[in-house]
C-alpha cells in the first residue's frame, strides 16, 4: 500500500512537471524566451511558483528543456521526411520544405529556435542541434552518392551547408522587422503564397548546392 | 593652454580606450569570449581594472565593441573581395575563399565571432553584422543576374543562403571536438592543405547553389 501511494505520487509529480513543460512550451511559442516568465507558466499550469523551482532548478534550466523538446521535434519531423520514399534530391526536396514551413507556420517558436539571442546555456543546445540536423541530410547526401542520383562529394560538408542556408534565409523572414534580433509583438503571418514565394528561392538555391543541376 | 591641456587629455584618454580594445582583441583571439577577463585585459594594457571600467561601462560592452570592431574587419574584407575584377561568380568565389580562409587561419577569433555562445547582446550584434554580409553578397549576386553572368534569382534569400552555408560550414571544422560547443584549449592548427581540403567543398556547394552549374 505505501509502495502503491509513492508510484502514485511519482505518476502526479511526473504529470505536473509535463504540463509545466506544456505550458513553458506554450509561453515560448507565444512571445519567445524572452517574454517567457516562470509566475506566468506557473499560472497557466495551475501551481504555484515554489512548484516550478521544485521540478527545474532556474529559470535557465526550464526554458533549456523547452528548447530540447522543440527542437527535438522539429529534428525528428526531417528525419521522417528524409526516410520517405524517392531519390535523395527528392527527400532532401521535401525535408527541406517542411522545416521551412512549419517554421513559417509558427514563426515565433521558430524564432526562438533558431535565432532569438539567448542564454550561452540554450545557445550550448543550439549548436548540437544543428548539428543533429546536419547528421541526418548527411546520411541522405550519402546515401544519393551511393546511389549515383547526386555527384560525389563531401557530404557532411554539404549537409552543413544545407542546414547553415536554410537556417539563415529563414531568419529574416520569421523576424519581424527583417533586420534587427528583437521579438515579433505581433508576429507577422505570412499566406501559404507568400509562405510558398519565401521558400522556393531557398530551395532551389539548397538542390543546386548539393546537385549541381539547375532547378 | 587650458583648451590646449583638455585636447591632450582627450588624446590621452582616446589612445588608452584604443589600446583596451586592442588587449581585449588579442585576449578573445587567443581564448575566445568565455576566457576572456577584465583583469587579464587592464594588466595586458598596463592600466588598472578600474580604469577599464572608466571607459568601458560593463564586460559586456567592452566585448560587444571587440566583437563589432573585428566582424567589422571581416565584413570589410568581404567587400573588397567582392569589389574585386570579374563575373559575379568570381568575386563570390574570391570573398567565399578569403572569409573562410582567414577564418580557418584564425580559429579562435572566428569561432568567437561566428559561433561562440555568447551573452544575448553580443547576440544580438552577431545577427545584425550577419545581415552585413548578406547585403555585400546579394549586390553581387544582383550585379551577375544584371550582367548575364548569374540567372535569374532571389537575390537576397541566395545570399542569406550564402552567409548561412558558409558559417555553419566553418562551426565544426572551428570547433575542436567537431561536436561540442566549447572552446579549443589548444585550438587546432590546420595545414594549409587541410584548409584548401576544407574549404573546397563548401565553395562548391556555394557555387552551385547560386549558378545552377555543376563546378
Amino acid at each position: 500500500m505505501a509502495y502503491r501511494e509513492t508510484e502514485k505520487m511519482r505518476l502526479r509529480k511526473a504529470e505536473v512537471r509535463e504540463r509545466i513543460l506544456d505550458c513553458a512550451l506554450q509561453s515560448v511559442s507565444e512571445g519567445g524566451f524572452r517574454n517567457a516568465q516562470i509566475n506566468q507558466v506557473a499560472e497557466m499550469a495551475g501551481v504555484a511558483t515554489g512548484t516550478v523551482y521544485r521540478h527545474f532548478e532556474s529559470k535557465t534550466e526550464l526554458f533549456a528543456e523547452v528548447f530540447r523538446r522543440a527542437t527535438e521535434r522539429e529534428v525528428d519531423k526531417v528525419a521522417e521526411a528524409l526516410a520517405g520514399p524517392g531519390h535523395a534530391a527528392e527527400r532532401l526536396e521535401r525535408a527541406l520544405r517542411q522545416f521551412a514551413e512549419r517554421a513559417l507556420h509558427g514563426p515565433v517558436m521558430a524564432w526562438s529556435l533558431i535565432a532569438e539571442p539567448v542564454d550561452p546555456r540554450v545557445e550550448g543546445e543550439r549548436l548540437e542541434y544543428r548539428r543533429a540536423y546536419a547528421e541526418h541530410f548527411e546520411r541522405a547526401i550519402g546515401e544519393g552518392i551511393e546511389e549515383g542520383s547526386l555527384p560525389p562529394q563531401d557530404a557532411r560538408l554539404s549537409a552543413t551547408c544545407l542546414v547553415g542556408a536554410i537556417a539563415e534565409s529563414l531568419v529574416g523572414p520569421l523576424s519581424p522587422t527583417q533586420r534587427t534580433p528583437t521579438l515579433p509583438e505581433q508576429p507577422a503571418t505570412l499566406s501559404d503564397g507568400q509562405i510558398q514565394t519565401l521558400i522556393e528561392p531557398i530551395i532551389t538555391f539548397c538542390l543546386q548546392g548539393v546537385t549541381g543541376q539547375r532547378r
